[in-house]
């Protein structure tokens, strides 16, 4: 198994990235930005727990307008927190129904709210405000001065080109569930129930180094899967089964996001001429994503390729995404996204088709826009649909 | 391996759910319930995908007064949605940041609107708005007579007593977080990096019949470890080790969430008198988990024991839960929290205590009351710390 990169990052690079946002803060008129979402809290602080599941806490991070973030953080958080770079951690016992860090963010505030200043949050699009909103409500009330603006279009541009360090991670992770989708045929088998696909799957990607496998979808059906998002059934792999699995693995944070299909003993012509016109779009979408090209032109290279068996298009709205600490990110491969590609950004290429009767096929790479152009992150699928067993 | 309950719900269960809500809107004069978010929206759809962790697309459904809930979903989810008991489907091709199912959404409640009704969302303690705000922002602009309400006490009655069929899987996923744990005295060993035994640990729990395991955290140092929230690092155990594993496994959507505490070749003596204090904390907590009780007497119950060793109290906050759907859901365990305990109440008894030189542990186990008191569903840690190697 080849070496794993540093887990974490240096705080240099905590540096860079508020020093980035504090530039853009400038130009945008911004004296802060309050985050509450684990991607961004995550970005500017190095703070990295699974303990987000747990939906009963709110976490706050405020990003000043000169100097370092500052933390707004339950109790339980505060010895992980002070592991990290920033130094004013401000916490509470929580949950407290009663204040959960209201009056907490409040004390934080008021001199901003005082002289009218306005405040980054995020109310735009891939976004929420993970707080209670009748809490954000009450801070809203108390602070009656506060300007709020959506700043999305700041921390997008900030998020969406990675750094090296985050791209040694997700090259990491994309390496991993290379290995693990390798390992398909000696796992997956005729007769075998999806569920326990899905579980050997998982296993061989832990084996092969991942720290977990957030995100397994798929499916499997006979000449072809109908949706593919869902859950595993308990049917059997049967011969003639098209079968997909869709795998978003983490190392560190990051996330792989790619899929496979593979034709179970033996496959059928249009499933095979699916797979063969996805690979072949996915192949325009990695010629085309150079520095410079929008996400519109690198959905309609792709969108060229797939109207040749499917001039309506399918139902996943959108050819790829941005991919990081989350497992879909800003940009979109789509028509609606005119965002221009930059060294840096690491993209999924995920042309989609319907054929025959109401059936999907779904194919993703992941790459790295360089310099020169695409590089894949991923060992890239053969062009033929490949059989197993 | 003991036999898997069925996965998923018959449709009377989700009709029994809605009409029970529907009985406390009447109550309550609210006209609708507006639901933004995952656990909401399986409760009362059987809506089941890990597709939520791409943050790209918001979902809604509508509680109706009368009849079934209305789904307002992206296109991609329609074929999943449609294998359930909801009827009244309406998607667009999203992601769609021009119009992200808003539109719709206007739609849908501009009747309600136009007679100045009452419509429930979820602002309340450990909630949260799960689309932009920006788009929430737009709605209440577009349905300028809609009256919101918080509903979070509604949503809460429901939620927090279980079903037979809910039980049983949390049941089901109790049982093979128990089995992995009875595995770690052979998956754990002196030298090992805690990174290698989480993942050891994950595989083990797959092993066992879990679906995933999406959250474990924990920790390992000499004579205690310092917080309960960290992911693991490349330290390898050492003898004097405490160490301490938290897993939320999951099985057909629910979970399961305890901890159990091993020494590494040796444990020295304030840890021993650690894990035994809490191990009577959990008994007193288990003997006064009885329906009628209040949380509050559950927790000060627990606390009387641990208040031997640690007077001031830990930083977590409380002393366990509620768990289901969520690795944490109401009620609380503390003082704040006057929940009356009732049949059906699945519950996390987890008391903590501070001791030495900045050292905390956690014990932990999961309850489901019972007419008759606690019935564990974890296989019940022993009394002392248990030694490895």
């Amino acid at each position: 198994m080849p070496d794993a990169p540093e887990r974490g990052f240096p705080p240099a690079e905590f540096a860079a990235r508020t020093g980035r946002a504090q530039a853009l803060m400038a130009e945008a008129g911004l004296a802060g930005l309050l985050l509450t979402t684990e991607a961004e809290i995550r970005y500017f602080s190095g703070f990295h727990t699974l303990f987000w599941q747990s939906p009963t806490r709110p976490w706050f991070l405020f990003v000043p307008a000169e100097g370092k973030p500052v933390a707004v953080i339950p109790e339980i958080g505060a010895a992980l927190m002070r592991r990290g770079w920033i130094e004013d951690i401000r916490s509470w016992s929580a949950p407290a129904p009663a204040d959960d860090g209201i009056s907490l963010l409040v004390d934080l505030l008021s001199p901003l709210a005082a002289r009218g200043a306005r405040i980054g949050i995020l109310k735009g699009h891939e976004t929420h405000l993970r707080m209670p909103l009748g809490d954000y409500e009450a801070l809203l009330a108390a602070l009656p001065g506060l300007k709020l603006a959506d700043c999305t279009g700041l921390i997008r541009r900030l998020r969406m080109v990675k750094s090296a360090a985050e791209i040694a991670k997700i090259a990491h992770v994309c390496a991993i569930g290379s290995r693990a989708f390798a390992r398909l045929p000696e796992i997956a088998r005729e007769g075998q129930p999806l569920e326990d696909l899905f579980r050997a799957f998982r296993i061989a990607a832990l084996g092969e180094g991942a720290d977990d496998v957030p995100y397994l979808v798929g499916g499997a059906d006979r000449g072809g899967y109908h949706d593919v998002i869902s859950p595993p059934s308990r049917r059997p792999l049967r011969a003639g089964d098209i079968l997909m699995l869709d795998a978003g693995a983490t190392w560190d944070g990051y996330f792989c996001d790619f899929d496979r299909n593979f034709a179970i003993g033996r496959a059928d012509d249009p499933s095979r001429r699916a797979h063969e016109v996805l690979w072949r779009a996915t192949e325009a979408g990695i010629a085309a994503a150079r520095p410079g090209a929008t996400c519109r032109e690198l959905f309609q290279a792709m969108r060229r390729v797939t109207a040749g068996m499917d001039p309506g298009g399918g139902d996943v709205g959108r050819f790829g995404h941005g991919l990081g600490m989350q497992l879909t990110e800003w940009p979109s491969l789509a028509d609606f996204d005119g965002t221009v590609l930059e060294e840096g950004m690491v993209l999924t290429l995920e042309p989609s088709l319907c054929y025959g009767d109401g059936r999907i096929m779904v194919h993703e790479e992941d790459i790295v826009v360089r310099a020169g152009g695409a590089e894949l992150l991923t060992v890239r699928a053969a062009p033929e649909l490949e059989r197993i067993g």
